[in-house]
């Protein structure tokens, strides 16, 4: 293993929230690079040394969701690093079929964010945003960090909305325009911003009742609203809004393996500002304090350099 | 004018919750048949004596929904009987371009239906559902059991949801299979009814908060719930649900000419059962009386016979 990055989704294990789903003792890691150090007896098509990431889905291919070709969303899909062992050790053994290959030019701490980039492409793609579209991204985390990214890459023109002052400005430091709906009248800015229009596609990435009550008054007619954050109480929704302007509202969840392999080829070509994505990497033997500096929420992405064993950084 | 029908619409009027569209005194009516009984200068390809109805929809053609080429949801929508005068009227003035043609074998009385119809095509269309679909339709009213005809003639299987012992008897008299949910756990049925899978498409046709919250529990994975109802206040939904099972959420308002065209074709060809559908028939002197039978909420249509001024059946 060489880097695992941490997420949203460790601290709600971290919680006790997902605890249904948790068998102690747990070995966290759904984000993940690494090298080959070893085969099974009859894998072939890979070579010890090779840089691979680990895509970290399971699925028993017989429930109704697989069977209708999406074994991503399996009724009981097993995700690596939550409902079994994952990433955050030494050496870890999975099957050949998770794997994904790397490129040898992809530094291996770039392609730690492999994983929450495929969240963000599925997301991009299940909204079918074209170029020339304007997207809301609601929430300036990570997730709604790589959206904005990979949606901009797409061609379309962005604009981040954030309550908090720290991830505001780490928006702003990958280039984007972003609002702080506690200062800005952001439903006037993006209706100015669209000549009345109202935006292509919101992305729903903050969990906040009142961004979903919201987001119906962003999009314009016909638009999209993509729901990719947890919501783990169910949220009222102006449908009103909805029939009236004959809204769609998505719901976006993890990948499938062509999300995967494209996010390895954006960041393989540079287009992705890893380096600015990137807060810290902590040594595995500080994983406390970098889920410590995840907590706050002022972080981007957390990486954990799982074969140092250096003082915290 | 030869029949004009009355639907939830009209009662909304009537009872105040759309006064900031209606301007005094009004003319109700925007599901009609008729006779031409004269052209406007100018006017080509009609002849007086053709039998028509009306799209009752006029548009801005400037908005951002119409040049988008959505104009049958134009942000300044003009619904005829509602934000101008309508149908229930002798004589009824329209541009030629808000006539649709009728078969001179398509009955008058039955020719009422095609607005409601459309509506129903509209929907059914926009859930994009397809031969072999299961469908399920929450609320048995007209627009209910007409969405479960045009579905049931698209080829899918159909199942209605009712709270009310006449609706349920008015849907199972176009043979259908209904569900009391205060009787039966209709999630449960829908379950063992699709193998575990959930149905392709849920309808809301209801306007009940709890229907909305459950329709995620009755459809399947990437599966489709389209509101047609008019919700007056923001209801919640289980955006979890929407988020794990990748679900589609979707507006579907009144129609485009498409839909119009479809409906006129559908009752022409007689696969509507229109007498069915058709409670009563009110004299335009039994207005009142129409309107309360409307009230009841056990009505399929009441139609009024515009030319007659006969005593109130």
């Amino acid at each position: 293993m060489a880097y695992a990055g941490i997420c949203g989704s460790d601290l709600h294990v971290l919680h006790g929230e997902m605890d249904g789903r948790i068998r102690l003792p747990a070995i966290l890691g759904h984000e993940m690079s690494g090298v080959i150090a070893a085969l099974g007896h009859g894998v072939t098509g890979w070579t010890v040394g090779d840089h691979v990431t680990v895509m970290p889905l399971d699925w028993d291919g017989t429930c109704a969701a697989c069977r209708a070709g999406n074994n991503h969303i399996c009724h009981h899909l097993n995700v690596f690093g939550i409902d079994s062992p994952g990433a955050l050790q030494g050496l870890w053994n999975v099957n050949a079929d998770h794997l994904v290959a790397l490129p040898q030019n992809l530094r291996l701490d770039h392609a730690a964010l492999v994983e929450p980039l495929a969240v963000a492409v599925h997301d991009v793609r299940r909204a079918e945003l074209a170029a020339g579209d304007r997207a809301v991204v609601i929430g300036g985390g990570p997730i709604g960090a790589l959206i904005a990214v990979v949606a901009r890459h797409a061609g379309a023109e962005v604009v981040v909305v954030e309550v908090n002052a720290q991830r505001r400005q780490n928006v702003a430091d990958l280039g984007f325009e972003v609002l702080d709906p506690a200062t800005t009248d952001h439903v006037a800015w993006v209706n100015d911003w669209t000549d009345g229009t109202g935006a292509d596609i919101v992305f729903e990435v903050s969990s906040a009742a009142a961004a979903v009550l919201g987001a119906t008054d962003l999009v314009k007619t016909r638009g999209t609203i993509v729901i990719v954050a947890i919501h783990t109480q169910p949220r009222p929704i102006d449908l009103q809004r909805v029939f009236l302007r004959e809204l769609r509202i998505l719901g976006a969840r993890v990948y499938q393996r062509t999300d995967f392999e494209r996010a390895v080829e954006l960041l393989t070509s540079g287009l992705i500002p890893a380096d600015a994505l990137i807060t810290r990497i902590e040594p595995i033997t500080a994983t406390a304090q970098a889920f410590a500096a995840l907590e706050t929420g002022l972080a981007m992405k957390v990486l954990i350099d799982v074969g140092s064993t250096g003082p915290a950084t």
